[in-house]
């Protein structure tokens, strides 16, 4: 399999020289690939941000692509380099859990341990294994290397575990995964289990978040309630979002990641 | 017409997927394609700024480029999704004034609705056209598909009043309308008032900003005072500039977009 | 010499037209090139800080590669506009020093004054030459032409400084060079310094820095110390490096670039 586009995620934010030194190594590998960021401002260290951003926007890249994911704060320890292989893609990062939620999205069907010497720099850091080993590995493997001249097969990886909603006669009870630029509130609740307690556009919700009980209505656009005011909606990645039209809802509401959010029936 | 290159201009900011999304739905469509980031930092929901910036960079690409934006408040309402044909480049986006100052300046020959669902995801989102419909729609024109096929030709949309300076007898009237990383304020008036005005390299102004009436010069270049000392310049996109050599106007002057700008004749 | 492709490294920031502006330029004169980003995040004005961001990266891109640079508060003054050629690759930008320390770690062969108007934009501000003298004169090189074309030999070009440690009998003086996104501190002493004074992995070092004494362990990895505490290491660039197992040593110490670190031996 040749491959045509790498995608890089990491927590290198982007004033330093680590993400452009990950680009070169690729492009002195393998000229003909095209890198797409998808963004290097994952909150530093935190490998389920990294695991749900990754997760959102996998299946809109083309079959074939291979996804580099770096949020490795382990790196240097025993923690082993990973190549994943998917029905639709390849990705390549450290086993800590950051790629299998969007390995498992994508159709999960093995995890190889990175091996083989010769297809990393040749001297290896212990800090910084983007540059080192997964770059290079992925570099190969656009080229055309098969991931099985690389890596073994593992049987066992870390899987983070991810909250799932819990939903009760009278309430479902969920977290907030995800606060985005424009301050919405991206919950772990899905379209399934509103439309499991036959909540549809328009009704009416009671929340709990932030310490204080909301009512807000299931809105399908942000511009159909006032500007400033609050809403609920099913956002663009079908999970119950907490959003204030044109404005902040994170601020308004005074919460972070983490933070349950409970939908009393 | 093919098309090799499409530039995003969003107020998405860089932590989120929405951006790696839209590219992810572009190359799936059209490999061939080399995606430009014009930036993702535009202030939330800013359409003027924006507008103000896809209109400074746009005749510096190439012919035939394709011009995404999306700054876009009303998504979701019933605010038209549209291409616009220019002469030298197509653009596509929310019908909200964003896209119309750049276009004039390529030379806007026609205003399409975006009308066929095949050219769009199978699923559009309520809040995530950017991703949905003007990803695609910009792929599939850079693929080779006619606008004509894809939308029909509309005789209204939106036009943002952008502020034109005043000339009187005794003074220009400006305002300010951006304000660059470097702190340096950007001001509607060009260079075409100040010659009108006889103002020229060398001259001195006098001007009323940020409450206070100031002495400056007019110079060619930042280094022509010292360091630390504010200057008025006519900056490379040929609008006056109040700049401190190695310093922030806009701190000094404590100003702000949208701001008065006068200068006293 | 082809070339395919251009990086940029400016203090431009990511909000403003600038950096696009030069990539059209870059596209309409060298449509085949792959732009690639260094950053765009050097502190305004800080050549010293862009010369070592570029000096790090700069051997892992493929040779041929075209590196533009962009640090320049004295553009518009007589500073030259320059093209410097080295055995793996060419450089443009001012000089101010910025290129020379990343020329020299790639075999400096010459530097040449950029010369002719028929490579540059048609007109040249006074206060953007990235746009209209470094991104078309580096699309120009990537086209084909020769750099001896475009300039003229210099012998008398910008050299910056750079502070090397002093090694004394009973210490080694140092000084802060970079702080990285993560908070890492990273100092001028390389591993070879330590080599000499027989500081090896799991050494203790008694530091001074930011005004107080420290004992600390160069360690190999980040994750050998417990969460939350500081080590020394040696970084994935060769210089000593002193971190915070998944926390911020540069907000720990209180320290900042430019100040001093001490080893005492």
């Amino acid at each position: 399999m040749k491959s045509d586009i790498i995608t890089l995620l990491t927590d290198f934010g982007e004033k330093d020289p680590y993400v452009a030194a990950m680009k070169g190594v690729i492009l002195t590998i393998a000229p003909h690939v095209k890198i797409i960021d998808i963004t290097h401002n994952i909150s530093k260290f935190n490998i389920r941000e990294g695991a749900f951003i990754l997760a959102s926007i996998i299946n809109y890249f083309p079959k074939n692509t291979i996804h580099v994911g770096v949020v490795d704060p382990g790196v240097g320890s025993k923690r082993k380099p990973i190549i994943v292989i998917t029905k639709r893609s390849i990705l390549v990062g450290p086993d800590n859990g950051l790629l299998m939620l969007a390995a498992e999205k994508e159709g999960l069907l093995k995890v190889l341990e990175i091996k083989k010497n010769q297809f990393l720099l040749e001297e290896v850091s212990y800090t910084f294994h983007g540059r080192d080993i997964f770059a290079p590995v992925a570099a190969y493997i656009a080229k055309g290397v098969k991931p099985e001249e690389i890596g073994e097969q593992v049987k066992e990886y870390v899987k983070l575990p991810f909250p799932k909603p819990e939903i009760h006669e009278n309430k479902i009870t969920g977290e907030i995964i995800h606060i985005d630029d424009f301050g919405n509130i991206i919950t772990n609740i899905s379209r399934r289990e509103l439309q499991e307690k036959s909540i549809t556009i328009n009704s009416k919700i009671t929340l709990e978040i932030g310490g204080r009980r909301e009512k807000l209505e299931l809105k399908d656009s942000y511009s159909k309630v006032e500007i400033g005011s609050p809403l609920a909606i099913i956002d663009s990645f079908n999970l119950l979002e907490i959003a204030v039209n044109q404005g902040n809802a994170a601020k308004q509401y005074n919460v972070k990641i983490g933070d349950k959010v409970e939908i009393i029936l």
